[in-house]
This record gives C-alpha cells, sequence and structure tokens, in this order.
C-alpha cells in the first residue's frame, strides 16, 4: 500500500480510546483526529500528530481522512450520528440495540448510498463476530442448535441495576455461563434451555454504612428482567476490595454449534472469546472493519453492510497473495 | 428463491458421498448428479432422481448444473480436473497441498476466468474454516500469536505410514494435542512450541501372528518425519478391537489466537472442531460453499476464490435482510 489508512475516531469514552491504541497497533493505518462533544482542551490525548477537534468541526475534515469510527453509544448517539457521519464519510460502528437494527441499517444504507461511502454497522464481538460464527455454523450444519454463552464478564447494565437498589454505595454483577450446560451441549446433547438455564449471576455489592443485606440480597434477586430468573449470588464486600478486584472490564463467550451430518454423526463448531478488556476488544474488532469499510468504498462497494457481507480478506492487512501463500 | 441450486458431484468416496447427504440436508439445493470414473453401475446410490453417470459425461451437462462439488484427492485428482471443470462448472473443491496453493489457484483462475465461472478452491476446515480463523483473529489482534492444534484425530496419512511397518497387519493413528500447551496458550503465554510440541501421536497395532512387537513397536518411534520428533506411544490390539473402536473417523482441533490490546490486556479468541466425521465435516463445509459459488458467480464475480474472498452472506440460505434481523 502507497500510504496509510486515515482513521478519525468520533466520541472518546472507553471505546474511544480502545480504537485509538487499536489503530497503533495496525502497520497499515495511522490516527488522523479524534472527535468529541467535550472540549477538546479537557480530552488526554498525548500523541501531538493526533487533531483533537469538537465533533461539529468534522466536516471539515472529509478530505482528510479515509474512514470514521464512531465510538458512541447505542441508545442516542448513534442513531442521530450514524446517518450523519454516513453521508460524509466511510464508516464503522458498534450499534447493538438488536430489535432496532433494521430500521438503523435502512437510515444508514440511504445516507451511505447517496454520498457514496462504505458504512459497516453493528461491528464488534456481539454483534460481530458471535452474529458471523452463529450464521456460517448453520450454515455448515443446517441440522442442529446453535447456543450463545455470554460470559464469564462484567455487565454494564445489570451493574448499573444493582447499583440503583437503596442502600447499596457500589457494586458488580459477572454473568457467568453454566458449566453443566456447556458440557451438556458440547457432548452434543441439544438441551432445550432458556437463556436464564444457561447463565447464573453473581453480584459484589459494598452496603451503605448500616444498609440491611438481607434486604438488599432479596431486592436484588428478585428484580424483574434482570434477575428474578436467574440463579443469583450476592457478596457484600468493602469499597477497597471492589476497587482492588473489580475495576476491570473481562468479558468474553462461546457460540456453539451442534449439528448432525450423514449417518448421525455428532459435528461441534464451538468459538469463544476470553478478554480481559471488553472496550478494547471491541474497538479491536472495529479497527480491523475500518480496513474493510474503506476499501470496499475504494472498490466501489456503497452502502450500509454488516460482517456478513465483508469477504474476510478486506480486514486482514495482508494481500490477497500473501494469504493464500502463507495463511490458507 | 424461485428454485433450487442444482448440486453436481465429482467422485464418490467418503467426502462424495458425504456431500450428497449434505446436499440433502439443505432446503435450498438439489443433487442432479453423480459423475464417477468408474462404471456408473456399480456405484450404490439409492436416490432414483439423481443422474448417476461417468465423469467424461459431464460435459453434456453444463445446463443442467449449477455447480460442481469435486471430491478427488490433492494429488492427482484436483490438479487435473478442477482447472477442466472450472472451463465448464461453477466448482468448489477441497485442495490441500498446502505449498502448491499458489500454482494451483493460478491454474483455476486463468480456467474460470475464461469461462465466466466461479470456482473456491480449498474448502473444507484445514484449509477452509481454520484458515479463515488464522487470518480473522490475526487481523482483529495484530500484537500476538496464532497457534494451530489437530485432533483428537485420526489422521490418514500417519495410519498409512503405521501400516507400512513390517509385522503389522493393520493399525491406525491418532494425533492428539498437548493439553498442557494447550492451557499455556490460553493462559496468554504464548509459549514457542513446534508442530511436534504442541501434538502427541498414539498408535493402535494389529501385529501379525509371531511378530516382534518390541520391534514394531521401535520402528514406529523413530519414523522419520512422521513420528521420531513426538512424543508417541504404541498400543498392540486385537483385529476385533480395531474394527470395534477405531473404525469412525473423527478428526477436530483448535485455532486459538492469543493478543493483547492497549494497556497490555490479554485477549483470546479461540475456534475448535469436535468432528464425529471428518469427512462428512469437510463435504458440509464444501456444500456451504457451493452455494456461495452459484451467488457470487450469478452476480459476475469471477474466476478464482478462496474462504478469504467470500462474504460470509453468500454461505448462507437465508436472505440479507433476514440475517440482519435475527442473528446481528
Amino acid at each position: 500500500m502507497d500510504s496509510k489508512i486515515k482513521v478519525g475516531i468520533v466520541g472518546y469514552g472507553n471505546l474511544g480510546k480502545g480504537a485509538a491504541a487499536a489503530v497503533n497497533q495496525q502497520t497499515d493505518m495511522e490516527l488522523t483526529a479524534i472527535f468529541s462533544r467535550r472540549d477538546p482542551q479537557t480530552l488526554n490525548v498525548s500523541d501531538p500528530n493526533v487533531y483533537v477537534l469538537h465533533v461539529d468541526d468534522a466536516k471539515q475534515y472529509q478530505e482528510q481522512i479515509d474512514v470514521m469510527i464512531l465510538c458512541g453509544g447505542s441508545a442516542t448517539d448513534l442513531p442521530e450520528q450514524a446517518p450523519a457521519f454516513a453521508e460524509m464519510f466511510n464508516t464503522v460502528d458498534s450499534y447493538d440495540t438488536h430489535a432496532k437494527i433494521p430500521e438503523y441499517f435502512a437510515a444508514v444504507d440511504k445516507a451511505a448510498h447517496a454520498s457514496g461511502k462504505t458504512s459497516i454497522i453493528s461491528v464488534g464481538w456481539d454483534p460481530g463476530m458471535f452474529s458471523l460464527n452463529r450464521v456460517m455454523s448453520e450454515a455448515l450444519l443446517p441440522k442442529g442448535e446453535t447456543y450463545t454463552f455470554w460470559g464469564k464478564g462484567l455487565s454494564q447494565g445489570h451493574s448499573d441495576a444493582v447499583r440503583r437498589v437503596d442502600g447499596v454505595k457500589n457494586g458488580v454483577q459477572y454473568t457467568i455461563p453454566s458449566e453443566k450446560v456447556m458440557e451438556q451441549v458440547r457432548n452434543g446433547e441439544n438441551p432445550s434451555v432458556s437463556k436464564s438455564d444457561r447463565h447464573v449471576r453473581t453480584c459484589y455489592i459494598v452496603p451503605e454504612e448500616g444498609a440491611d443485606t438481607a434486604r438488599i440480597e432479596q431486592e436484588i434477586k428478585t428484580m424483574p428482567n434482570y434477575f428474578d430468573e436467574y440463579e443469583t449470588t450476592v457478596y457484600f464486600i468493602s469499597e477497597a476490595e471492589l476497587k482492588e478486584n473489580h475495576a476491570a472490564m473481562p468479558h468474553g463467550g462461546f457460540v456453539i454449534r451442534s449439528g448432525k451430518t450423514g449417518s448421525n454423526n455428532h459435528q461441534i463448531v464451538e468459538y469463544s472469546l476470553n478478554l480481559d478488556s471488553n472496550p478494547e476488544f471491541t474497538s479491536s474488532v472495529l479497527v480491523a472493519y475500518a480496513r474493510a469499510a474503506y476499501r470496499m468504498s475504494a472498490e466501489g462497494i456503497h452502502g450500509a453492510k454488516t460482517v456478513y457481507d465483508v469477504a474476510p480478506a478486506y480486514i486482514s492487512p495482508k494481500s490477497q497473495a500473501e494469504l493464500r501463500r502463507d495463511y490458507l
């Protein structure tokens, strides 16, 4: 490649910081600018070669940036930002509100077609790599069942929920796959299990001074939608212990397809992730697919895309001849 | 889809039989014909709707067949058949002579471009799904190491080798990943290990009447290239036991990428297969990619391709809207 792919990042939270670090690991990409809604002066970016700018100024950088990584949240940021940026840039994002993906796709697709840009939506690990493995393993083994297990991992939504319980000063929640069900699946038993059968939940809670811990535990375990259908364990710990042992954001999970072929032979396909940092892995996936968005755009493949539409060669920095010679 | 994809199979050994069974599991495909070098009368095909024909007659079926699955071997069949068939049909094959893939690709590519057809080469699990996971996980985690482990599985080449030893009546060889090394890799230790460190070999041998088993064991364990660098265990069993316990063709393996992101966070991506039948899984992959070859050809994407060039949506029978709505 003659020159490096010039990358912009929109949003500088955990995901944006991870994306900046991930771009620096890639030899064919360089970080050009970070855009934020905050005052650029307040962002702590050490690299003097990176512009730090207000998001409203992005439109002036259309010539300098090959692909924009949108690192906002799915609730309010992306539904507004993604179509707006697709009018100006190739983009990738990690939109993960499953139920609204079709309408989100349509909005981004319209904008990207109008501008002649390429936008890869819902990239990360789930949606993302897990989605890919669900579809591919089912295509290979049409007769069978697919199981997704999440964890062991810190769940942001459930941690927020336990922190809202009266008397809880701080706390985190881990989602953990049921070992028993995983074994059944790997043995080809194809158990009929709900999401709540497949996972258990463990909470580490820092109670407020003098709070009634029995009441807190009861309130957590019976919380509708979040905990009531799950086997839940609650531990009470100190603030110091929480900081020491529960500050990281590990996550991961398993996609297992259990199928049968020919004369009733069991075939198991399994994909798993064991991540010390959930946001850094998600942003690493975003960065690899940013390469794909740029290349597909250069080839005239425009509009909104998902991981299903991206030939794997597009995410690799290697040439196709190298891939065939060294990796096949 | 208006009508089913019409599939032909060339070669009716283990792989061809597996492909026939796999086509029957797919709702959007139908098996039209099986071609063999043997006398068609001698092939045991029960489905009255399937033509059973001599391979020389294939050229007369160009109008009736949408994609041809080439189920011959890599040593002599495919180098000759694949370019010849690519002149007439869309094809998929499982060519696996790694060192010769570039020249094989070039020959098939030339033929497929000339005919305006699409040929996906080297499809299966390794090369194939494992190749895909090596490339994708490295693209996501550029800083790290990739480890491929094969097994536990029956190795055809090594089984042939032990059966050539003087005094061996029959026998099989299993390749087994080293549990110790797998644990090191999963822990992010990135050990420096050769292929022979990563695997152990176990042989089940039926000796001929009165054969010197100590000499056989010694000869196997010191066999150059095949066994001398490996930790090898040899068991002597009866012919009855061999038939009872070692007639299946299980295989599988693991591709593990151990990488680091951001501030030194470990990230592990693992893909694994646990297969009761190696040939039936390989042919299931061939059948899914046969769908892709047909669709890409219909869209005008011609020439030789590998799994790296195939967007995952092409191997799934679902529409792109369904994939986005139900699987993302």
